[in-house]
C-alpha cells in the first residue's frame, strides 16, 4: 500500500535544522511495517539524517561544508543567481535530496541519536516542499 | 506492485549529463502513485538529481568535484587502472549510486528545476547500465 | 509485501569494510523482484556501495575522506566526544546512512564490481545496528 502527501516547510535560515518533530507532526498514521521516503523538490537544499542532540553539530556542518564547497572559486561559470547558488547545488548533491527511513511497530525506526535535518544552502531559500511517500 | 527493467545508457564523456528525457522515454507506463528507483550498476559513475536548466551548472560540478577529489594525491594506492579511477570511486560514493523519485498522478513528481544527472567520472566510462524498479 | 529484520554487525575498526557476504548471510530468502533497503541506525558510520575487488580502494577511501574532513579544524564547536567524532558525523551525511539495492531473479542485482561497504568513521565505534527492509 502506498500513501503520499506534500509538506510545505516554513522558511529556514541558511544552515542545518532539526525537523524531526515538524515532519512527524505532518505524517499520516504510520503502518506497522514499512518505509517513509522524504523527497525535497529543490536543487539548493538537501535532507539528511544526523545527530539530534547537540545544536553545535549543525553549526559545524555549516562551517565544514562552507570550507569544502567554497563560494569564491574564480572558475565558477554559474554565477547569475548569487555567490551562494552554485555551492548550494553542489552541496545538495553531496548531502542528497531524499531519505528513506524504516517504519517498525508504527514508528520511525531510527537510532536514538538520529534526527532528520533540513539543509538550507541558500542565504534566503524561502519555504521548501517535500513529497512524503509511505509504503507498507 | 513492482515492475523492473534494465536500461543501457549510451556512452557519455566524463562530466555531468542531464538524462531526464532519456530515462522518461525508457520507463514503462507509470502508476498513479509510487516511487521509481534508479540504480547504477557501476562504481565509477553516479546518479543524482540537480538543476536542469543551465548547462554551466554541470560544468561547475565537474570543476568542483575535481578540486574536491584530486587525481594527483601521492598517497593513492589503487592506481593500476589510471589516475581517474580511484577519484571516480570516491566521487561515486559521495554522489551516490541510486535515486528514488516519487510518482504522483502518473508522473515523476520532481521540482520544476530538478533533472536527473548521469555523473560520468571516468575519462572513458563506456555505456552504463541502470536497474529501474517501480513500486506502487 | 514487506519483511523487516535488524542485523547487528560486529565491531569493525575505523575504515571501510566490505560486508556483502556478511549481509547476504543474514538476509531472509529474497523475493523474485523487489528492493532491499539497508539503514544504519548511527550518526558516525555510513553505508555505501563501491568497488569489491581491491582492498586498497578501501584504504584510499579512508585517506581521501580524512583529507576532505579534517579532524583538526580550529573552528569545530562539537569537540566533547573526541576529535574523531564531529568529522564522523560529517562523513556519515556525505556517504549516507542507507542504500537501496534492486532484487532481480531472487538475488541482489548489483554490478559485477559492486559490494556493500560499512564505513566506520569512529576510532572505536563498536557494533553497529542495521534495519533491513525488503519489499516486493
Amino acid at each position: 500500500m502506498i500513501t503520499q502527501a506534500e509538506i510545505t516547510l516554513p522558511a529556514f535560515k541558511r544552515g542545518y535544522h532539526l525537523i524531526s518533530e515538524l515532519i512527524k507532526a505532518k505524517l499520516p498514521a504510520l503502518p506497522e511495517t514499512g518505509i517513509v521516503h522524504l523527497f525535497i523538490k529543490h536543487t539548493s537544499a538537501g535532507i539528511t539524517v544526523n545527530e539530534n542532540a547537540d545544536p553545535t553539530v549543525r553549526d559545524d556542518f555549516e562551517m565544514v561544508f562552507n570550507k569544502m564547497v567554497s563560494e569564491n572559486l574564480p572558475d565558477y561559470k554559474h554565477k547569475s543567481e548569487g555567490s551562494d547558488d552554485m555551492p548550494a547545488h553542489i552541496k545538495a548533491s553531496i548531502i542528497g535530496n531524499s531519505v528513506s527511513i524504516p517504519i517498525s511497530n508504527y514508528k520511525l525506526n531510527v537510532g536514538i541519536w538520529q534526527g532528520i535535518y533540513l539543509c538550507e544552502f541558500r542565504n534566503r531559500g524561502g519555504s521548501r516542499n517535500l513529497v512524503v511517500t509511505i509504503y507498507s
